[in-house]
């Protein structure tokens, strides 16, 4: 029988080293293994809008300790600390509008920083780090829980579908919906992976691609437009995809495409799986209406990779992410179990606060 | 009042001079404007399946072309001659299987070669030639007149939703889907397009979006997963696309992608309505299962214009068409009007040979 700790990665996506946390340079690969130095809120509110990381989970913990070092080299009687702390939160819950782990972090760490104000600790900074470090471990056990709670959905020998990258280097530990592709092909329940290249980014022919191959598990990647007629043609036992914010009603946004991917899954007679940890779940947005869409820069999708496609003076569209209604969404997994519809009172029973 | 005839374009993507077809190489396009010269069927062949040119309509102009050539410098009583034609005739038909322009125009050319036998002609090969221009000349026409009948069934300053490249790049004239979107344009009917990029080959983000800045229409860019987020934040007031062949229940195969499209139209409840010359419809071929779809090299999709995106060693699928089911398509809309479902009985009346 394999075991889902054993699951690991040779490649880890963030990793503190003193007072900098250096962050995998995702845009580099799979050309090239690089990492960025991080050292203050800015550099790493920079790193996260740039997209040198990205993944909700992973934002959660860059942002965990981006907070941290803004406290670096102040003490806890310094009335310039706070100010400072405020800032490096605005800066850092403005990186990225949709992941909501980040606010989670962001919460968490203020929370704690407060605890220790209130207890006059001398390690103020840190303790503050430490904290950001158990969000990182914290978020390692959230993935394998989601693995466990999720590859028991699959049937044996299928061959399943996937977007964007959602694995490894989305999170701190094995991934939320690749996680339970990784651990389901440990139990002979994904025999072939279908991933969705994901453009304008491209984090699926990138990303999972790179991490599939890693990990040993039979792939064929599709551009976004094959994936109805691979659904037609082929037997796909079930979509799977994270989520960036999952409301209260059980809408979920995601990476642009997730949405449409859902349609057709629906018209196919395909499960479709929504994989998020505890700290996706936003319980203040009532329905995926109320979630802010973030509009990027236009060249992203008139390139590729630096790659003029459009002729000159073209203009683009770039939601970044769309909304999957809830009744799209055959199961909802995350580390406390498989939610279903209806999700508004199954959520507010495990979410009450 | 505009007038049709008048919409012409600036650049053709075809067009014989003496003994030569000379293409736009559409390949660099919209980088380079660049002519490539084809003096044989070998040669034509070789263009058509390395796709400098493409395009079901233009692919039948093109064949026929290179089917006169094979009759270079040979006498109608020459015993060789039959053996080059027949030889040009399976080499053109082998170089894209899905487009059945191709197999029509090759019927064509051989019924007029046969007609030049039984009469003697002593102009064979400069009869074949003259036969390819009236072929393209008639594409002209027929673009003409789907365009008429396809405008009208658009609303007044709505936006329209395109695949691929159906226009000027695609046939002899100003196109098919694309056609009817510039003819609307005219009339008012086509406030705003949203041209899907189109991977692989990205058709959409280089031929379409090149041909739309051409006419001044205005147009925005979108990947291929944005579709169905588009349609249901933005009023599409119908999805407009070309095809490769229609079958005689109505399936249409077109580019791949074309068939998710429809469904997302369908739940959306935008129109969507397949623009397609008579050569298209293919009475032979019953249903759209019968169609076989043409799966070209994994490298298309690995990489995008020769910059490699998926790490080394990485497979993929690359079924290059898809088949929309009739009941998706809204209206047939050809160069003998529109046609609406029961697809099977309006085509059999239309189209009984």
């Amino acid at each position: 029988m394999p075991k889902l700790s054993a699951l690991k990665d040779k490649v880890a996506p963030l990793y503190r080293r003193g007072d900098a946390v250096y962050f995998l340079d995702q845009l580099a690969l799979p050309g090239k293994v690089a990492y960025r130095r991080c050292a203050t809120p800015e550099a790493v509110a920079h790193a996260i809008r740039a997209m040198v990381l990205r993944g909700a989970p992973l934002i959660g913990c860059a942002a965990a300790y981006g907070y941290a070092l803004a406290a670096k080299g102040a003490a806890v009687c310094d009335g310039r600390l706070w100010a400072r702390l405020d800032r490096a939160e605005r800066l850092l819950a403005a990186s990225r509008p949709t992941a909501v782990n980040l606010f989670w972090a962001l919460r968490a760490m203020r929370a704690k920083a407060e605890d220790l104000r209130a207890s006059g600790s001398r390690t103020f900074y840190r303790s503050l780090l430490a904290e950001a470090d158990a969000v990182t471990r914290e978020d390692v056990e959230v993935n394998r829980r989601m693995a466990g709670h999720g590859a028991k959905l699959l049937p044996k020998g299928g061959a399943l579908m996937t977007i964007c990258n959602t694995g490894a280097l989305a999170t701190a530990g094995i991934g939320t919906a690749l996680g339970v592709i990784r651990w389901a092909h440990e139990l002979g329940r994904a025999k072939l992976v279908y991933p969705l290249e994901t453009r304008p980014y491209l984090q699926g022919a990138r990303l999972t691609m790179w991490e599939l191959a890693q990990a040993g598990i039979p792939s064929r990647l599709i551009t976004d437009g094959m994936a109805a007629h691979i659904m037609k043609t082929e037997r796909i036992a079930a979509v799977l995809t994270g989520a960036d914010r999952v409301a209260a009603n059980g809408d979920a946004a995601n990476k642009i495409g997730t949405y449409g991917l859902a349609l057709l899954a629906k018209a196919h007679g395909i499960p479709f799986y929504v994989v998020a940890p505890s700290s996706t779940v936003d319980m203040k947005t009532a329905h995926g209406g109320d979630i802010v869409i973030e509009e990027r820069s236009e060249a992203e999708v008139l390139e590729v990779r630096g790659l003029r496609l459009a002729p000159a003076g073209a203009r683009a569209r770039h939601p970044a992410f769309d909304v999957t209604p809830a009744r799209l969404i055959t199961g909802l997994v995350t580390d406390r179990g498989v939610f279903r519809a209806p999700y508004g009172p199954a959520l507010r029973k495990a979410f009450k606060s």
